[in-house]
């Protein structure tokens, strides 16, 4: 067994096992991040960080091999965390997607982790968060974080990308509107994907009319492309458009403004995290129970049971 | 003005403007919670709660209108808690589809309610849930909640339902896989709707191979009905087959055990709402955007910052 300062020096000198066995250290045990983080933060920060979201079947996936090709014929190295909803009955990620970035997995300058949705879900925004900045401090130039768009926990987890794709494909009919309700105004660049297809000039024009009525105003305009799987001509646009978002962050000084909210999201979901894990450990599971079948029976109110929990959580942080 | 102690007892003589502004109150106020619930959380526990949900455009309001009117043909009052997407502009609820039971709207003993799922997202589990209560103490025999089945959120708040359905369409293709996973072990029953047009056999092929393999083990098998809008035919079918399910959870024990996770939930939502509420008043705002700040120039990383203040945070809670 190798120790984990052993596993953060072997993954610091670039060794990829000793990454993969950090990320499923952090993965699987919360309370290795406080010794992990502070052993590599100052060495993180480098990296660009772009998020990709956007419905189940919208092709985001291809859309990221496309941009991986580029990456790498760019020079630079690239990690991809994709947020994967979980098998109800495996427990585990639903890999299905990822079978169209295999080309990658045999490109040693290429990390592609999976992570599922099961389980607590703050320790996930935690949990991706952290791996972000073990690629970044293991020499990745851009880390590329892949989720879908359905639920606000996955907005959280995108949000904390310098530059964020929104991915619509025509045709969805009221589902586009609906799914996009949450995700439309945390989109830096938006992507009408399967632009072949019919209806994608009626997509085209409703994310501008919703981004003209937004009350978000910025120097960045979000430009709307038109990409088509991983074909040449759409992903090749997307991929100038990130490099110019990038440096438009770093020119405008956005950069670091992101880069701060991403700090205090950070120590809210710490934080979160932390309670919810001392609270378990001053109230027994067993003790959560008994108070739940009171209010069940309607012998007691939550509130009434809350008041009277108070004196023994003073010291659950 | 009222007085909410005027306002809770209009309301329980059965007001419906009262209810109306208890709810208002309990949305736009997390501490009057405190206040409301224990004067009258002994007066709940008596409803039925029907929880719904699936994809968006799987025409889940078309279905809800239907049971509507049956269980007014029955004679029963009925509460309808529709979770909307928040529209990004206008920060209020996107009610497209709300439209569809605009029939009942006119009908006294029909309370429809929308709340949008912006801002605080423990805040809304938490406003949820006390609406249902709230439905409850007013005499609802039935309380309907709708939502979107696409984030962990939608699903903890549909979990406190008494009888889950989840509402499929044919033909979403990879979609429905997707989005169904996180879902599918909670639906008691599953309606497949729109269940005239091509593909619906693979649905409910892909369905019961999915609740085959589950390790779930209950003596309720969740049946498939196929469903066709607001039709009369499968509408009635999955109305009795709702019926079937409270029966037999009064029967077997099941009702009281998952009240009793519904307490749990409850629990560790108002103290998770607590703890964050809180941790603002102990920490400024503007010091942790300064903390953050100290995150992003990797002058100190987020477990050290945490680390220092925990003697601040001792009283936390």
């Amino acid at each position: 067994m190798d120790s984990t300062d052993e596993l953060i020096k072997n993954m610091l000198s670039g060794n990829r096992r000793a990454l993969s066995k950090i990320i499923t250290l952090m993965e699987n045990d919360s309370s290795s991040h406080s010794y992990i983080i502070p052993r590599i933060h100052n060495l993180t920060g480098k990296a660009h960080i772009v998020g990709i979201t956007g419905p189940p079947g919208s092709g985001k996936s291809s859309v990221v091999d496309k941009l991986i090709s580029y990456y790498r014929e760019d020079g630079l190295k690239v990690g991809v965390i994709a947020i994967d909803p979980t098998s109800p009955f495996t427990g585990g990620a639903i890999l299905g997607d990822r079978i169209r970035m295999k080309k990658h997995y045999t490109d040693k300058e290429v990390f592609i982790r999976s992570m599922a949705t099961r389980g607590n879900l703050g320790g996930l925004s935690e949990a991706t968060e952290n791996t972000v900045k073990a690629l970044d401090a293991f020499g990745k130039d851009v880390i590329i974080i892949e989720t879908v768009g359905a639920g606000q926990i996955e907005v959280d987890i995108v949000k904390v990308a310098d530059t964020v794709i929104v991915v619509s494909v025509p045709s969805m009919g009221d589902s586009v509107q609906t799914i996009k309700a949450g995700i439309m105004e945390i989109g830096d660049i938006f992507a009408v994907n399967k632009a072949d297809i019919e209806g994608v000039e009626k997509c085209i024009m409703e994310i501008r009319m919703m981004l003209e009525l937004s009350e978000k105003k910025s120097d960045w305009i979000p430009p709307i492309i038109k990409t088509f799987g991983n074909r040449e001509d759409g992903a090749k646009e997307l991929y100038t458009t990130i490099n110019n978002h990038y440096n438009y962050l770093i020119e405008s000084g956005h950069h670091e403004k992101k880069r701060i909210v991403r700090g205090k999201i950070e120590l809210v979901n710490i934080l979160q995290n932390l309670f919810i894990k001392n609270l378990y450990s001053a109230i027994s599971e067993k003790e959560i129970e008994d108070l739940a079948l009171q209010i069940a029976r309607k012998e007691k109110d939550p509130y009434k049971i809350i008041e009277e929990l108070m004196p023994r959580l003073k010291n659950v942080i």
